[in-house]
C-alpha cells in the first residue's frame, strides 16, 4: 500500500545571461511553475544564473540536496557560452560520451539544414553519462542521480513548453504517483485596505492543508486560498469551506468577483444581464478603457461605439460638449466629464455611458490642476457620478493605467450596488 | 589612487509564493536587473523563494558570502505571510526593535486612511537592528551587514521601481565608484527575417569587449549590442563603432530606431515633422490602437480624435460607411476598411488615417472569413493602402496585438518610405 500522499517539491534553475541582464522576461520559470502545481508538484526555488560553469555547479549542487526533482532550462545549445552539460558532468561526476539517439538526431537535423557535421556539432551529442534524450526533436534530455529524476530542458519558450507536457510531467506523474493535490482559488475584493482584509479574515481558524494569502493588485486586493490535500474529493471539499467563510467574512458587496474575474469582465456580465448598452467616451486615456472593455469576448454585445476625444474640438463636435463649458471651466473639470458622458450616452442611446478626462503629461499640467488631475463622470439608468481623482505621483503611463482602473471601478460599483473603491493619493 | 574598474556584481532575491506558483510574472526581477545594469552593477544570481523564514534565511546566507549587494524585495507587508523582517533578523541576529522613522511614517499613513493603530500595524514598525528606513512613503528599508549593503523593498512593482531609483541606485553609486561601465543598444529591424540580419553582419569581425545578440520581438527583430569597458569614454567609442557598422550592414529603411523607439512613438515624430494630423478608426481592437499612439507624451500634436465603431451602426452614423457597402461585402472587408479610414479623415480633416476592422474572435467567424481575418487600411496624402491580414492562430488578444501592431508597421511604411513589414501568417 502506498503511504500517506505528501508534497512533491522541486527546484528550476533557469541559465541565461539574458535574464540576469534584465533583457528578457523570465517567462519559462512562470510556465513551468503554473503547469507543475496544476499537476500537484511544487517548486520550492527558482534560480537564475549565467552561463558560467561554476555557477551552475554550485546551484545544481544545492538542488540537488534539498529537492526531489531538478528542472534546468538553457545553455544547451552548439555555441561557446553554452555550459550545462559540462557543468552537469562536472557537478555529478558523470563523464561526458556520446549519446547515440542524440548524435544520430543531430545528423538528421544537420543534413535537413544543409549544414556540415563539425567538431562544434559534434559537442553536442556528448552527454553525461546515463543521460536520456528527450522528444524527438529537442535538446533536451533526463537522468536520474542520487534518485532524484533531473530534467535539462533548452531555453527556448516553445521547446520548454512541449517537452515539459509530453515529457517531464509524465514522468513526474509516473514516479511521484502518491502526491497531494492542489488547488488555488482567488477571492477579488474591491474597497478594503489589505489591514482591513486581515483584520476581518483574524478569525479564521487555521484549517490543515488550507492557506491564505493576500496580495495587492493595483486598486484591488486579492486574497488567495491555497488548498492541499492527499485527492481532489477532499480538496474541493477543504476549498468550498474556506471560500465560504471568506466570503461571509469580506462581505459581498466588496467583492468584485472570483480567479479570472477581472472588473471588465465582471462589469460585462452586469451590463448583459440588464440589457444595458455602454458607451465610453476617452480623452487623457486615449482607447486605453476602450481596449480593456472589447479585450473581453462578446463585447460587442454591450459596446457598439466609443471616442476618443483628445481635443476641445473633437469634444465638441463628438459628444457636443459646449464650447462655453470648456471655455469656463477648461477640459480636465467635472462639468466637461459630465457633459462628455451624457453627450456620448445620447449619441449612442446607450443607458450606460462613462467619459474620463484629465492631464496624463508629463506636460500640460498647471497648479490648479497638476498632472494626475483626472475626472470621471459616469451615467447610468439610476443616476450620474462625477468623481475627482489625484494620480500626480505616476508616469504617463501610470496616471492612464489608474485612470482606465478607476474608471472600472465606478462602473463596477455603479452597476452592481458594491463597495465605493478606495480613495487614492 | 582607486585601482582598475572591476564588475560589481549582486544578488537578488524575490520572495513571493505568488512567483513559485506561477501566479504572476517576476516582473520586478527584470526591472531590478536591467536598470542596475544600465548604471554598471550586475546580477550574477537571482532567487525566487516562498514566504517561509528558513528559505529566505537559508538563501540570504548564501547571497551574503558570494555578493557585493543584496536586493530583496518581497514580504514586508503587515499580514502573517510577510516574512522577510523576521527572517533578516534570524539570519544577521539583528534584534527586531521599534523604527521610529518607520513607525511615525506609519501613524500618519493610517490616519490619512481613517484606519486604527493595531498590534499587525505596530509589527510593520519593527525593524532588524541598524536599519535605515528607504523613502518617505514605503515600507523598504537597508542596512550594511559585514560591509555588504543590503535594501530590503516591498514587493508592489511601483515602490520598487520608484525606491530603486532614488534610493537604491544613488546609494550604490556612492559606494562603489570605480567601475567597469556597460552600454547597451537596441537597433530595431522592421522588414528582415533574423537569419537574414544574421548572414548581413557575418562580415563584422569580433571585437574585444564588445557582444552582439539577436532578438525577435513580434513583428521585429532587434539586434543587441552590449559593450563593457574601464570607462565611459572607450564604453562609448566602441559603442559607436559597432553601431555605425551594424546600421551601415543593415540599410536605413529597414531601420525604425534604436533603444525605446517604438512604432508608435517614431510615427509620433514622422507625424510631427510633416505637420501631419492623425485619426484611427478601430473596430476589431476596440481602442488597442489608439490607446498605443496616445501612451506616447504629446500625441495630442497630431491626434485629435478616434473612433471605436464596433457595430455596423457605429460605422455608419461616425464614418460615414454606406449600408450597402456593410450589406455587400461585410464589416470585415477591404471596401469597408478603406471607407472606414476615408469617413474617419474626412470628419477630423486629419491628413492621415487609420482603420482596422476584422474577426478577433473567438466567436464570429465564417468559413469565408474566419477568426484572425483584419484588413486593415491606411490614407496619407501621397495614396491609400489596404491589406488583409490573417492572425488565425493566436487568442483574441493575440489577434487585437497583432492587428494593432501591423496597423502600426504598416503607418511607419508609409511615412518613413521605409520597407513593408514582412508578411505574416
Amino acid at each position: 500500500m502506498a503511504g500517506k500522499p505528501s508534497n512533491v517539491t522541486g527546484s528550476l534553475i533557469t541559465i541565461g545571461d539574458e535574464i540576469l541582464l534584465g533583457d528578457i522576461q523570465n517567462g519559462n520559470a512562470r510556465h513551468i511553475a503554473a503547469e507543475l502545481r496544476a499537476r500537484g508538484f511544487l517548486l520550492d526555488r527558482m534560480i537564475t544564473v549565467g552561463d558560467i560553469e561554476d555557477d551552475i555547479i554550485e546551484n545544481l549542487g544545492q538542488c540537488l540536496e534539498g529537492s526531489r526533482f531538478v528542472i534546468v532550462t538553457g545553455g544547451l545549445g552548439p555555441t561557446d557560452d553554452d555550459r550545462t552539460c559540462a557543468a552537469v558532468s562536472r557537478a555529478m561526476k558523470r563523464p561526458l560520451i556520446c549519446n547515440r539517439d542524440y548524435a544520430r538526431w543531430l545528423r538528421d537535423r544537420l543534413a535537413k539544414w544543409g549544414v556540415e557535421w563539425s567538431r562544434e556539432v559534434e559537442k553536442m551529442a556528448e552527454l553525461p553519462e546515463g543521460a536520456v534524450k528527450l522528444g524527438l526533436d529537442s535538446a533536451g534530455f533526463s537522468l536520474v542521480h542520487n534518485d532524484i529524476p533531473c530534467y535539462f530542458l533548452p531555453g527556448v519558450p516553445e521547446e520548454v513548453k512541449l517537452l515539459l507536457a509530453k515529457e517531464v510531467i509524465p514522468d513526474l506523474e509516473a514516479r511521484f504517483p502518491n502526491r497531494r493535490t492542489y488547488i488555488k482559488h482567488i477571492v477579488r475584493i474591491q474597497g478594503m485596505l489589505e489591514a482591513q482584509i486581515n483584520e476581518r479574515l483574524r478569525s479564521l481558524e487555521p484549517v490543515e492543508g488550507v492557506e491564505i494569502g493576500y496580495y495587492p493588485q493595483g486598486r484591488e486586493n486579492w486574497v488567495s486560498i491555497f488548498v492541499a490535500a492527499p485527492n481532489e474529493v477532499q480538496c474541493r471539499a477543504l476549498m468550498k469551506s474556506a471560500k465560504d467563510k471568506i466570503v461571509a467574512l469580506i462581505g459581498a458587496r466588496h467583492i468584485i468577483g472570483h480567479n479570472d474575474d477581472c472588473l471588465e469582465k465582471v462589469i460585462g456580465r452586469l451590463l448583459r444581464e440588464r440589457s444595458w448598452r455602454l458607451v465610453i467616451a476617452e480623452s487623457c486615456t486615449g482607447g486605453l478603457l476602450s481596449s480593456k472593455i472589447t479585450a473581453i469576448p462578446g463585447a460587442s454585445d454591450y459596446l457598439d461605439r466609443g471616442f476618443i476625444t483628445y481635443s476641445n474640438r473633437a469634444k465638441s463636435e463628438l459628444l457636443g460638449v459646449s464650447e462655453q463649458l470648456l471655455c469656463v471651466h477648461g477640459a480636465v473639470s467635472e462639468q466637461v466629464a459630465r457633459a462628455m458622458a451624457q453627450g456620448a450616452a445620447r449619441n449612442a442611446g446607450a443607458e450606460v455611458s462613462i467619459a474620463i478626462t484629465g492631464v496624463a503629461g508629463p506636460a500640460g499640467g498647471s497648479a490648479e490642476k497638476p498632472v494626475g488631475t483626472v475626472f470621471i463622470a459616469c451615467v447610468t439608468p439610476a443616476g450620474e457620478k462625477v468623481q475627482k481623482y489625484s494620480f500626480g505621483t505616476g508616469t504617463r503611463e501610470q496616471i492612464q493605467e489608474s485612470s482606465a482602473q478607476a474608471a472600472l471601478a465606478m462602473l463596477w460599483e455603479l452597476l452592481s450596488g458594491g463597495e465605493p473603491p478606495l480613495p487614492c493619493d
